[in-house]
């Protein structure tokens, strides 16, 4: 389609919201502008010029061009990585990332409250705050049990309502860190719970999630926007993955 | 419009989040059944047959007619205040809950973020947990900083994003049962402290909120879907409200 307006998108491959953007761009074939910004050291343009709250993802939309460290004062911007993706979805209806079935929809956006609640909850328990791994483990079977019936799914249909939409850009970013750390015993967990957690995930019980989670991590703009090198390379530096 | 399908709204006239769902199908002027339930002692059916989480709002959606408390297996269901104002907006466009320019939807949606976030926050650390009014203030501040300039505002468009949209349904709720309570002194902060919070929004600060307040407690949708003396009855026997 034709690109309606300039985007400018800040970011950092580091961060998982940010990365929700960056999917919902790829999936829209949007042009736009990537910007890294060191979450750690933030510059000082950013919050002034930005985002006052200092996090990422933030975009800037229409607006004369300009300078990515100098945008415009006339350009709209938007923070909020699920307020953004929405705003994707509705400015590239071409993308479809909302669901023609507005049913399907709104299972879309219940599918997210799910991953922003119970297993945003279970991630931080068990990444960050080094407790066991029931939450997650519940949140994912929550997610599971919401997830478009295998059976019925074509094969072009595996995702959280059937068709790719803004459910599966919301939890992607996290289901592909949660593997990784997993894999690589990243975190304040007790070592070794990183492996028994994916053979849980190995199970029968997880048999659709299992599906699902590698139906995500093919889908080519998971793939065209997932460096794991890289993010592997920080986490296994970020102090508070770090087990004491 | 057309009423395109049944809609039976599962609600209670106390709780604030189902009411965001009843002030949205009144701006739809959508045809519905409402169907009171015991929050307190939750009927068996509510929980089997309609939402296993047991929260209100919830709502079923086509399916054939049947008793509110037998709904059709094949019945849509839906919960979660939010996604079911969104749904809403989509299925009655002629509704206008959705902003036609997609910015302004977008911002309608960041509202909407800090309503959930800093004034939920702020709300229930005041009335629930007896802190100070200081999150609730700091949280009313953050979200008059969003509200549309009052000098840009026409008499019809002094609401959140200029005309009234999803993010003056998702806070109405909670702004009258604020003012109430502050009122009436409800809640387990120091008694007074209602009075001295009511005196602070009435101080210059807060003129374009208070505008906002005034406009959002006089909306048709809103007037039509609010029984003060009845929530107020409840809210006084309401032990998590009560001081010790």
């Amino acid at each position: 389609m034709v690109q309606p307006n300039q985007i400018t998108l800040y970011t950092h491959h580091y961060a998982p919201y940010p990365h929700r953007v960056r999917i919902a761009l790829e999936e829209a074939k949007a042009e736009y502008t990537r910007v890294d910004v060191d979450i750690v050291n933030k510059p000082a343009w950013y919050t002034e010029k930005v985002n006052p709250a200092g996090k990422v993802p933030a975009i800037t939309f229409v607006g004369p061009p300009a300078s990515p460290e100098n945008p415009s004062p006339n350009a709209v911007k938007l923070t909020e990585s699920l307020v953004i993706v929405e705003f994707i979805a509705e400015l590239f209806p071409s993308s479809k990332l909302h669901p023609a079935d507005l049913v399907k929809r709104a299972r879309a956006r219940l599918f997210i409250t799910i991953v922003e609640t119970a297993f945003f909850n279970g991630f931080k328990a068990l990444f960050i705050d080094g407790a066991s791994n029931a939450g997650i483990l519940a949140a994912l079977e929550a997610l599971q049990a919401r997830l478009a019936p295998a059976a019925e799914a074509e094969a072009e249909a595996v995702f959280a309502v059937g068709e790719w939409s803004i459910a599966d850009v919301a939890v992607a970013p996290f289901l592909l860190r949660m593997r990784m750390m997993l894999e690589h015993e990243i975190g304040k967990y007790p070592m070794g719970e990183g492996r028994k957690t994916i053979e849980e995930l190995e199970t029968p019980k997880f048999a659709r999630m299992k599906e699902y989670m590698e139906a995500v991590g093919s889908r080519p703009s998971v793939l065209a926007t997932w460096n794991e090198a890289q993010v592997l390379d920080i986490s296994l530096k970020n102090p508070a993955m770090k087990r004491d």
